[in-house]
């Protein structure tokens, strides 16, 4: 596959006129393309530009408004609610988090409920800046039904993510960012291709069943969540939360209202933050860092997010390698 | 093996005097009792009378305080501090209970840390009632290491459950408490015996190596968290929600400080509570409910808990069977 390479900068650029080609006022324009460069600067291509025709396709239908302007209210005074009013997560993320940030330093723990937004990126580009902030975050979100409940075989959850960060001192924070299926459709893809089989419990076929052909799960079976029942209960509190809880849809809701265009649906997104120095002693930093001194001392064991820390410092020195079709598509999508 | 039949409330009296005949005063015991009869009620043994021994293990080698008073404060407005002062967490917990809803309900989500405490039961008793007052709920401890980060070979964390609970309408909470484990220790001993092997990714043998003979786990080998390095994080998160973050121990710190008594180290526990009233609308409760309906019209699935309230309500009418030797041994520990 030919590449193009793109300084950090101009990909950034290229995102952000493809989107203003599209209906995004500068904002928003502004917002999504550093969200998507987040990604694509971390090494994480799937999250990056990839993303930007399912963005164009949402601003294109209607779906999605990219001129939204988000409003925030505390609907109590530990809850900040930001309301994308119909536009994509990345603005109304950025408008909720100083709020986010001082609700949880008042309060000592707060949360963001994000609502009538359109969410289409990993979580913890929006973790980072509350463990940077030096607070104790969580997130997660829901999509569209990917997976059956543990015990079942109709799809209901999303591959539901979750998110959890906790500040570093003189190092980047620590940041996991999962989701609550057992693999990602492209892993499934991978195995398909080399011949591999999966191991039990990833995934059903067509009819329901268990299997361990990768080709089975992806000729209309489905994903499993991970772990089993114990994964399944997790996808589960993840709609709650990221549901009921905040008024938003639950994953088959969104399926139910969504148009198909091919972009995220309507959704909302849970945010946890806490403030560590309100409980933990003035040496709580100390304390957590005698943690990690001693979860790095076991052979084998890497800190979460290091990969992506490793990428970042690379990647902005030397540009990305944008596959030569998905960069023709971007021009061709911010030409019309 | 032979039963002594007991009523529950019987077994609730036999338990609370033999925590008062081994230096618990009258609300710690009563406190203990309930906790322990909670599980033994609900069908869960292992976290029944089972622990008992434990109980008077570590009253009677002073690590633990029988007649310990808990005393509570509030560090931020949504931050309740319970400190069990060297006493067993049930007295502690049930002191906190009302603060933490009361600080849920005017804060709209508010935590308690709980602190030098020995933590000694399951999760969810202390889940349910929050969920019973309207509240949606999660908690976690951590307690000594019994399990490796997910590629190392060196235990770090201990099995560390996490709980979440959900209200209902017309139907009692939806309950889940599970740990980071792949397994109970018990399932891998009954598996031992029957001579099965174990799944992959369960456990490694005593030279660090993966394994799934159960034999090999059990013979100086070790548990695995489930479902690889995701239940590997959730086990991290557990160590910084119920350690770092309340300034407590973490589980390979709580192993540090304890005498080895057989009883529960000195640990903290971390437990949050949102009222969904306020950003759920005024149909919250109805939102879920389908969201629950639409869970159970998927053939194979199971709300979780339904097993233990069925239980609730058998062994509530018929009393529980306690294995002979357990009985004999509880009388024993009462009459010294």
């Amino acid at each position: 596959m030919s590449h193009i390479h793109l300084s950090i900068q101009d990909a950034h650029a290229l995102a952000a006129a493809c989107l203003k080609a599209n209906g995004c006022n500068d904002e928003n324009a502004e917002a999504i393309a550093t969200t998507i460069m987040a990604a694509e600067g971390d090494g994480s291509a799937g999250h990056g530009l990839f993303r930007l025709p399912g963005y164009v396709a949402s601003l294109r239908s209607g779906k999605v408004d990219g001129k939204a302007s988000p409003s925030i209210d505390r609907p109590a005074p530990a809850m900040v609610r930001v309301n994308a009013n119909g536009g994509y997560a990345p603005l109304a993320l950025e408008a909720g988090r100083q709020p986010l940030i001082e609700a949880a330093r008042e309060q000592g723990i707060a949360m963001m409920a994000l609502v009538r937004a359109h969410h289409f990126a990993a979580l913890w580009v929006e973790i980072e800046p509350l463990a940077r902030a030096g607070l104790c975050a969580m997130a997660c979100t829901s999509y569209m039904p990917a997976m059956p409940p543990a015990g079942g075989a109709e799809k209901l959850y999303g591959t539901n993510p979750v998110a959890f960060g906790w500040p570093r001192r003189d190092a980047p924070p620590m940041v996991w960012d999962q989701a609550s299926a057992a693999l990602a459709r492209g892993e499934i893809m991978v195995a398909a291709r080399d011949g591999h089989t999966m191991p039990p419990g990833v995934g059903l076929d067509s009819n329901g069943n268990a299997t361990t052909d990768p080709k089975a799960i992806l000729d209309g079976g489905m994903i499993l969540p991970f772990g089993g029942y114990k994964g399944s209960n997790l996808a589960m509190m993840v709609e709650l939360l990221a549901g009921g809880l905040i008024g938003e849809h639950f994953s088959f809701e969104a399926a139910e209202h969504d148009n198909k265009d091919g972009g995220p649906p309507r959704g909302g997104e849970f945010i946890l933050a806490i403030d560590p120095s309100r409980l933990g002693g003035d040496n709580w930093l100390e304390h957590s860092e005698a943690f990690f001194t001693r979860f790095l001392s076991i052979e084998g064991t890497r800190m979460p997010a290091a990969r992506r820390y490793a990428n970042r410092e690379k990647l902005a020195a030397e540009g990305v390698d944008v596959p030569e079709e998905l960069h023709g598509k971007i021009v061709q999508l911010t030409e019309v």
